[in-house]
């Protein structure tokens, strides 16, 4: 038969489907078919599905995208809670960058199948990663069945190799793991990386249609000692270097300043932002201007950074901390409405991490990367405004089914694609040498 | 044998039990079995349970107080989601006042009920509940073996006949439910209740000590018109009426002003203030001063404020806000640590609600009111603080047993006072009635 016309080879039954109109604005299709065919979105309609395919029963369950964490550090899920009540400084200089010198190849590896674990069980179907060993993230990737984009982070200070090990381990994975992994150039901020690697660094990505992730702005204080320093705001740095030429995603960008957003609204398109509230309000520091940004055109994505900040790698939390820290800061309580915050986690978060028509939405030619959301719980009864329903009552405990390239890695809160028990018996006995910090090394300085 | 030498008849064993120093401080003790009997707390030790006790096994487990919502309307979860992204003004004046003219005495006895279920789900043992038709709220809390404190709402445009419905409540049921209710009087607010109810409220409240339960100073808004309207603020409104000479549980408190504090700090050991900081975040608005109140002596707790403004009735969720919310306000990463907030949510909710000796505590002779914690979740592993994985790290589906008074309302996730599924199909047929406000009738004037 032709190519068009072959069956599907999944059905999502009986779910209410979160879509999108024309506008981008999301909108429920209750009484829905989600079919899937080679790992792509088929077609979502409220016909019956066809006999004889796989079926997913998601009956009185809510069927969306599947979450995409925009920044994220995985594998710090080692170090949750293990640096707790300090200051930014000292999380960096007395904890986080002593204790990473502990690492081993094989404690990211454990690591990372914790945190895919976890982000799977709380629906996030890809994640932006930025961190060490970035090989081994990629094989427990390709092993769990996530989708993720990589990029190994680097600093001046280890002088070429650390470019270029970035630069080597970008060009060899992308487009593994059956497309599930694409990569980015992951210069760690505009602090630690020089002018000179930060121009390699926009080379690189524009030769090689690779995404830069870089931390930038991350904070109001980082933007005015950058313009103490060089007299730039570190966005007006990343346009000098050339990196805003091509496609960038810049995490956090709480610093970004009303000066910085004509430069960011001349990339839109190609930069993001994301944007981890979570984490901002435990170190008392402001959020990402993120209503300037929209109004200016730039992407913006959900984000949890490493759970040695943020305790969790849940986007869903982020979904409803966006919602109400934005409600919060801009005194608007009609601003960030549910609706709004679901196109942010969907739309948004897929533009920011260059995904545009690949995840984020359930319309047909994307790739199959759809959650469940069981809301029979009493906490998400009864429901008058379903968008409200998912964002300020549901919690990621609601997600039954996790499925990515039309993949079950979920299926009724059983993880199919990691052995948990297994990661942390491995992991246990680490635990004490990973948090040791008597040998007095560091990985970096951090000089805020 | 002797009262003192009679067995324990319920043991919960292999917990790690959060426990309070003499100062207050939160401790937790591994591998401790709690061992209860008639209702109360009989020890919690290190030692094996007893022969032929009845067990709940908890291994592995955290086992702490009960949860305390110090301020909540329960049966509005009724109208969760049924009036989102609207301003304050409009969420009452347009939409819940007239929508409360709908309520039958059938509508609060389900809404209760559910509201039940989703408390005893989320770790929630006792509430400070503050809304109409009591008794049958009364009635609900007895039969699903929750505890509560209950007040019957009333603002001065009823006439003498809302003060008196009041009082009449709060002396019939005080006591009942094997004294598993505690009753409150209720004035809606200083702006709502004149100065000559708010006194004969205060002198009921001594001559029968009742607690007074009632929104003050909810908002700097408030606060600023109280003092341009007649010169003084909610809080000088309270003390000069009397109710700050009695025992008073004020709901928000957001509007309390350095002038103030030394009223309250001298009412210290009869006052709290409970906080529900997810709501504020939603409405764009400051939240309770903490920080200010603990320093003079004041009772915080944590609250929920109604499912229709909050979305959510789980006081877990209150707990991680609060610290995170608290951190953010004062720019101060080191206060509110999951340390402090874990004390707020056991020894200052039990204050703020006037129980302190009764609940909110595992010493022998505070009542058995514990819930267990399941941390075996990927989100909560590994463990290297216990007090930050459980403040931001887990969240209420982690709970997976609940108790009051010894008895077993909620055990591996599943609850055996409430009928949820008949509770919604009583509930369903009602919604569109409950939400019409086409009748152009409100129980109230919202002037804010």
């Amino acid at each position: 038969m032709p190519e068009t016309d072959r069956p599907a080879d999944l059905a999502i039954t009986d779910v209410t489907a979160l879509v999108h109109d024309a506008d981008g604005a999301v909108q429920f299709l209750a009484g829905a078919t989600i079919l899937v065919r080679d790992g792509l979105i088929l077609s979502v309609s409220t016909e019956d599905a066809p006999a004889g395919v796989e079926v997913v029963d998601g009956r009185g369950q809510v069927a969306m995208p599947g979450l995409i964490n925009c920044h994220s550090h995985s594998p710090m899920v080692m170090f949750r809670g293990a640096a707790e009540d300090v200051s930014t400084s000292d999380w960096f200089n007395k904890k986080i960058w002593p204790m990473e010198v502990n690492l081993t190849e094989s404690d990211v590896t454990l690591a990372t199948r914790l945190a895919c674990a976890e982000m799977i069980a709380s629906g996030t179907t890809t994640f932006a990663d930025h961190y060490f060993m970035m090989d081994r993230i990629a094989d427990v990737v390709d092993e769990t069945g996530m989708r993720a984009n990589l990029g190994w982070t680097y600093f001046s200070s280890e002088g070429d190799s650390g470019f270029d090990r970035g630069l080597g381990f970008a060009l060899e994975r992308n487009g593994s793991a059956s497309g599930r992994i694409t990569t980015s150039l992951a210069p760690h901020a505009e602090y630690t990386v020089d002018d000179d690697d930060l121009r390699r660094t926009a080379r690189a990505g524009l030769d090689h249609d690779l995404l830069v992730h870089i931390h930038a702005a991350e904070s109001r204080i980082q933007t005015r000692q950058s313009r103490a320093l060089r007299g730039i705001s570190p966005i007006q740095v990343l346009a000098q270097t050339g990196i805003l030429d091509g496609r960038t995603l810049i995490a956090h960008g709480k610093g970004i300043v009303p000066e910085d957003l004509p430069l960011l609204a001349a990339a839109r398109g190609r930069v993001g932002v994301g944007s981890a509230p979570k984490g901002y309000l435990k170190v008392g520091e402001e959020t990402t201007p993120i209503r300037a940004l929209v109004s200016a055109g730039v992407a913006v994505g959900l984000a949890t950074d490493g759970a040695a900040s943020n305790n969790t790698l849940d986007v869903w939390e982020s979904m409803m901390m966006t919602s109400l820290v934005q409600k919060y800061v801009e005194q608007d309580e009609r601003w960030m409405t549910a609706r709004q915050v679901l196109g942010i986690a969907t739309l948004g978060s897929a533009a920011a991490v260059g995904l545009t028509g690949v995840v984020g939405s359930l319309a047909p030619g994307h790739q199959a990367d759809v959650i469940l959301i069981d809301l029979s719980g009493p906490h998400t009864q009864p429901i008058h405004d379903l968008a409200a329903t998912l964002v300020y009552s549901a919690r990621s405990a609601d997600i039954s089914t996790t499925i990515v390239a039309g993949r079950v890695l979920m299926r009724d809160r059983r993880l199919l694609t990691v052995d948990l028990g297994a990661t942390l018996d491995a992991l246990a006995p680490r635990l004490a040498e990973l948090t040791d910090t008597t040998h007095g090394k560091s990985i970096q300085d951090y000089g805020f």
